[in-house]
């Protein structure tokens, strides 16, 4: 019997060969496709489908790749020829919501924003909110590290799990961490699982830590200046002044026109930069106003409101972004992370390679936490070879200023021919041979991070 | 050559094989000393020290046992016969500290108390906060995945380390993590590192995320309550009114009447347990009489103070704790953490293991994240088969509850043959096959947390 007559005999209806399933399971919103289309989609629905699909993988040698909702932004869900497409999209339940514990446990493939509607009926929330919440799942956030907007205030992935169960290569289940604040019985593998992309096991389920609503009125402020560099001085004036802001977004003036345009709003002043900045919690207008008097000296033109939807409405302009880049031609979006410090100077850099390589690079960044993400703008599927050098040109400088390549997509496909680069050999060895420890075979995602 | 001459020739003067620093290296607070002296100690003074020592023990297949100030409470950091214990205690050195990025590049063998003075004239603090913060290194801090009495507002030491520089176990260096707030670049080894117990190599530099000094003030209630289940109530009770002190700690009646004899205080009503609570920032004194009222309304007996010498003063009695319990005898003091729900069902099992076992358990807790610290006293050095088994039913019932065996001390050689019993068979095995990775020859601190 071939895998996929195993793979039948034991699942069933959950094993999709459909060629429109097929085709949706080669690429994720990276614009990275793979070459070819996978065996089979299959459709867990419960943790003993993912156990079955693993067992049948691992005894025929078959390679498996993980799937939640297809947002990824670096390929590492992209499944290809001779892959199994492991979906667990369908495993959407919240098992238990603690408010006394701050807990909740739930399945993989619920969306981040669906969870968060269910939450708040007990005042809790999971802060980790990636800017694709309303179409990822937390399986993917996890499995990804994934970030967003709020991690300077709120934290990243790695804060917010306790816990995560995990199938392994084999088929069986390890319940990883623990429900408490505290625990260090042993290695901290539910931190190791944490941006793994699939390649360690499949998470099948884990314990989030909660917080409870931030009480109070959310502020938001956005703020123009002449330049990107005077704005993200402007970023640097707030943190200095010991504000820490739920969120601090920059758009460059490419990005903000791009955005304005795309939204009918009037054109931007030529040139200029953007921060929009809310504040929450009990002294958030206390904050918006300090706020808004650091950025008016930094000379930057501000608007103020303590309106909710208002400062929705000028968030929006940023939630913009992907939709506008796309309006462009296709996005390859990187996702540089610098120390808060040397913002400024990723920017100047960034300048330096437009220049050098010909190319415009519109640029956001989660501004207070140093997380930028360049697009670099194409026509077609294929990354043409120019673009990749002026990305590589840029990764190069990001990793000189004490940056990392990726703060919050992943490496994947994308990024994998730079990953010995910011780890050094060893580092890349050690963590292949991690690896290998939870995968002899090598069927997890093979060709994902590290590269073949 | 043997290797204490190797050592020798490369290190000279670094290398004592004083009869008092043998002895030193054999003991840390936990009351478990090992049963024969090791080979010598070596007290490096720089990564090059380090890096000298593993490729001699590797080279000869000696094991290492690297240690900080020895105030483990684990015996993690206890070299025995036919090992090199090695001392990074001498590497004290603060190699930067950026406000603006808000985080300090550490030497591992500066003490956490001396970090934090040095840190203060920027306005800046490393969260973590064990109850040995005067006496305990930042490396020891890491190494055990340290708690304290702030964690579950500020959090644990995983949330406050953004990379670590690791000695593996043939002497090579490795740098592991960032220096941006995020960062997603391959499996995340720093997490892996943090409570390894140097089992996976040697830190020998950290990168701290720090935080913001909190303005405002701090305040501090106590209560007392007629019995341990109702102050447990208690601070539940502030749990779910929606309150996040930053410290909430429980003594229990035995607790409280030594630590008020140790410190020549008028005895406690017998049988009163006591929870001492602070709240800090711009909310604190708000938030006091927030705690109070629930407190009075939970049946305690309430004082509360905004003067934060006075607070202090109150506090003195949860810090005059070990020395009580050392006045009473030798202390196998536990360290069970359980969700914060379960804390009061943790106090009935405790009550019930002193029934059935025939031992007092005089308990103090970090209530706010349930993190109990049950003693066991008795005479002499060697605990004894009656306790081990008293301690053996108390460890099964905080799993249980869904809790874990060590909140905050970590495995060492105190726990180890319980490991198993909390990791499953094949968690314990792919986390040792994880340690084999790093440490083939099997050199690195052998015979802790994993039992051989």
């Amino acid at each position: 019997m071939d895998v996929l007559d195993r793979l039948r005999a034991e699942l069933g209806d959950l094993v999709d060969t459909s060629a429109a399933a097929l085709d949706d399971a080669r690429a994720d919103k990276s614009g990275h496709r793979s070459s070819a289309p996978p065996l089979a989609v299959v459709h867990a629905e419960a943790v003993e489908h993912v156990q079955a699909t693993l067992r049948i993988a691992s005894a025929t040698g078959t390679p498996v790749v993980t799937r939640g909702a297809g947002t990824g932004l670096a390929g590492a869900a992209n499944a290809g020829g001779g892959e199994i497409a492991l979906s667990v999209r369908r495993m959407t339940r919240i098992l238990e919501v603690s408010p006394d514990d701050l807990l909740a446990v739930v399945e993989p493939g619920i969306l981040n924003a669906d969870l968060n509607a269910q939450l708040a009926p007990y005042g809790l929330w999971w802060a980790p909110d990636p800017a694709s919440r309303a179409i990822s799942t937390v399986g993917g956030n996890i499995a990804t590290g994934a970030g967003g907007l709020l991690c300077a205030k709120y934290g990243v992935v790695r804060d917010a799990v306790l816990g995560v169960d995990v199938v392994l290569a084999d088929g069986r289940l390890i319940r990883m961490g623990h429900r408490s604040v505290k625990g260090v019985t042993g290695l901290d593998l539910t931190s190791l699982m944490i941006g793994s992309e699939g390649t360690l096991g499949v998470i099948v389920g884990a314990t989030l830590k909660l917080r409870r609503l931030v009480p109070g009125d959310v502020c938001t402020i956005a703020a123009t200046f002449p330049t990107v560099r005077d704005a993200a001085s402007g970023s640097s004036a707030v943190t200095a002044a010991g504000i820490q802001p739920a969120i601090m977004e920059l758009m460059d003036a490419t990005s903000l026109a791009a955005a304005h345009a795309l939204l009918a709003l009037p054109a931007p002043t030529p040139g200029a930069s953007q921060l929009t900045i809310q504040t929450d919690g009990p002294a958030a207008r206390t904050e918006a106003d300090a706020v808004a008097d650091v950025l008016r000296r930094a000379g930057g033109t501000v608007t103020t409101t303590y309106d909710r939807e208002e400062g929705e409405r000028l968030l929006a302009i940023r939630r913009a972004m992907h939709p506008a880049m796309e309006s462009l031609g296709t996005a390859l979006i990187e996702d540089v992370s610098v120390p808060r410090s040397r913002m400024a100077a990723m920017f100047d850099e960034i300048a330096r390679v437009e220049r050098k390589h010909g190319v415009g690079i519109p640029t956001v960044a989660h501004a207070g936490d140093g997380n930028l993400h360049p697009n670099f703008i194409f026509q077609g599927d294929e990354v043409p070879d120019a673009i990749w050098a002026a990305a590589d040109d840029l990764f190069r400088a990001a990793i000189r200023l004490g940056g990392t390549l990726t703060g919050e997509h992943g490496i994947g496909v994308l990024k994998r021919r730079w990953l010995a680069d910011e780890l050094g050999d060893d580092q890349w060895q050690l963590q292949r041979d991690i690896a290998r420890v939870f995968d002899p075979q090598g069927i997890l995602n093979p060709g994902k991070v590290f590269e073949a």
